[in-house]
């Protein structure tokens, strides 16, 4: 019996992620469920978007993930579910699995994405507030249970879709932005490990600091220190060791970071 | 094998809610464990009683629900443990299942009590401040291998209840209060969908604040606006859309809330 | 198939916890997996050691408990795993698995202690900054799979061990420190209950305060009473009746208490 994942912008005071483990064991009783967050920010699609895609792939084949922010919900937004690749998504089309399906294209993996319009396949009453209960919940239950896709909805092409910056490249120089700050104060750009290359010179400057210390792990620096680092999910990030660099620099998601890299010898620009 | 829930005011940091698991598993291994809070406010049992009642009912027949809001623990007040129509609960005996336990009858089920009072279903050692680990995690995982409830204490007919004021009826004016308000900030009343009938005109007073906009669905009305709407527990909430409705309102649970409604043609009274 | 728990400083926002649970089940889909916290100090070693010590023998023989609270992730500080009696810990050996060791020697148990240094148990790609995903949650699952730990690794004999200081005694008095702060603002001493003895008078100054009433439990003071009285996990504690002690007193760990105890009758010092 294969696994389901959660995301969604509920927290954890109220029951609401709670109560959809019970929807989902009522239907698929050997469902095993992991939690990614409830603490996404109200509302934050491009945060839960992010979570899903740093995590998503660490799930084994056959998983359901399961995203829940949906300022939308009770509108005509419509409720999907997706094959992406060898893993699945249900939620509200409003972006919150498109970077999922950006890597299962780019992977060249299948992509086949549904409209759910099949009610006998949610809760007998579905209210207008809460579809994570209602209607996402249910239809991973099926999934799991081995029900097909084009039995829950009607295939569409149209996905919303988020836009995710990417870096402006003016010579050595990288324009960027922050992506997303993380618990420990973690300051995660739109760079990946990939766009940096073989550099012999680091500069990044951000919130009017200037951090030239390019470290492959926290412990190399003393506490304190400001560092560059590729993180987790091999994106470039600034941190401060045993401590939190957001904090310190008092930057937010979109604010602008600028990275000088050097070569050994002069390379031609790359576009 | 069956479900159990936990509802406790422990928090997530200290480890009381996961060693609950390691209880539970040690006496019923294949147990499923959903938690639906650990975030009641500290000894707030109404607040836990509400979230068991908003979200038990999601759950497959025979789930055992834990409740542990226990400012009595170690004082006389009794451990109990209930079959409340389809579904279990376990915990002290304050109030904390008291809403299960009204709807259980409402619906017409049949209710059966005890008074926990079989140590041998408990832990070997019974702390004084943790009964949630020694006496109702046992219990739970003793229910959930089908040990039958009158093996583990004594019936009894006077469980501790909670009395949820409900509104006052002055005419087309509804008399009612902040029930409960949740990590969104939307704030419930206690009235119910069904306490509304078929109204054509609606106005809400809330802290100094009318609120005239009813809608079906969050989407319905502007980012920032306030709007009345049933929630997804059957409740009339006040919102904001894409806003904290409470902290914008500085209301708590409790306060007075005054809905004015007409109707198409003037109903008599129905006390 | 057993049982695996989770102590980290990774807070719940990012799904850091939440795909150790994907590795792990990629590698042993049946494992059940009890998160104990992920709310520990950032980098607070000595606090995921306490969690981890308080709960750990609660759950079934063979339970692996994984353990990342890992300022060092990184450098060449050693990840290991270890048997702990009847027990499995793997982590960083920074001393986070000590309390369990100490308990384990103390039990007579044997104790068996590696160094992983065997990359084919581990994920693929091992990133510089999140052993949990990489390492401690695949040794984990291989573990749960029956993999034997010398496998997996090279045994060593020095692990890294805190040091917890232990209450001075000086006739009838006990100098103590603050070790732990739970959610409820409990303040537990360094002293447990077996180093009270069968005392007949109280005292215990804490923050230019004095704590003379000794009780068994919350609910025989009165609210807003500070109390001491014996903690779920067998300390000391300060308490304040359905308040919170710690942010009334201002302590934090490490700070001094003073307990003064008179007995029936005059007893020689036990040193």
């Amino acid at each position: 019996m294969g696994c389901i994942t959660l995301t969604t912008d509920f927290g954890l005071h109220d029951g609401y992620a709670g109560v959809m483990r019970g929807v989902i064991w009522g239907i698929a009783p050997l469902a095993r469920v992991a939690d990614l967050s409830h603490q996404v920010g109200p509302q934050n699609i491009l945060e839960g978007a992010l979570i899903l895609s740093r995590h998503g792939r660490f799930f084994p084949p056959g998983t359901i993930h399961i995203g829940v922010v949906d300022p939308g919900v009770g509108t005509p937004r419509r409720p999907i579910a997706a094959r992406l690749g060898g893993q699945y998504f249900t939620g509200p089309d409003n972006g919150l699995c498109s970077l999922l399906l950006d890597e299962a294209e780019k992977a060249g993996g299948s992509v086949e994405i549904i409209h759910l319009d099949q009610p006998r396949y949610w809760l007998p009453e579905v209210s207008a507030v809460f579809h994570g209960r209602d209607i996402f919940a249910p239809v991973a239950a099926h999934l799991l249970n081995g029900v097909p896709l084009n039995k829950m909805g009607t295939p569409i092409e149209d996905p919303v879709r988020l836009h995710i910056p990417r870096p402006v490249r003016e010579g050595n120089r990288r324009l960027a932005r922050v992506l997303y700050i993380d618990i420990f104060g973690n300051i995660a750009a739109n760079i990946r490990h990939e766009d940096l290359g073989e550099f012999t010179g680091f500069n990044l400057d951000i919130s009017g600091v200037s951090v030239r210390r390019f470290v492959y792990a926290y412990g190399e620096a003393a506490p304190g220190e400001l560092v560059a680092l590729i993180g987790s999910s091999g994106y470039l990030e600034v941190a401060e060791v045993n401590g939190n660099a957001s904090r310190r620099l008092g930057v937010a998601a979109g604010d602008p970071i600028v990275v000088i890299l050097e070569y050994f010898k002069h390379q031609p620009d790359r576009q």
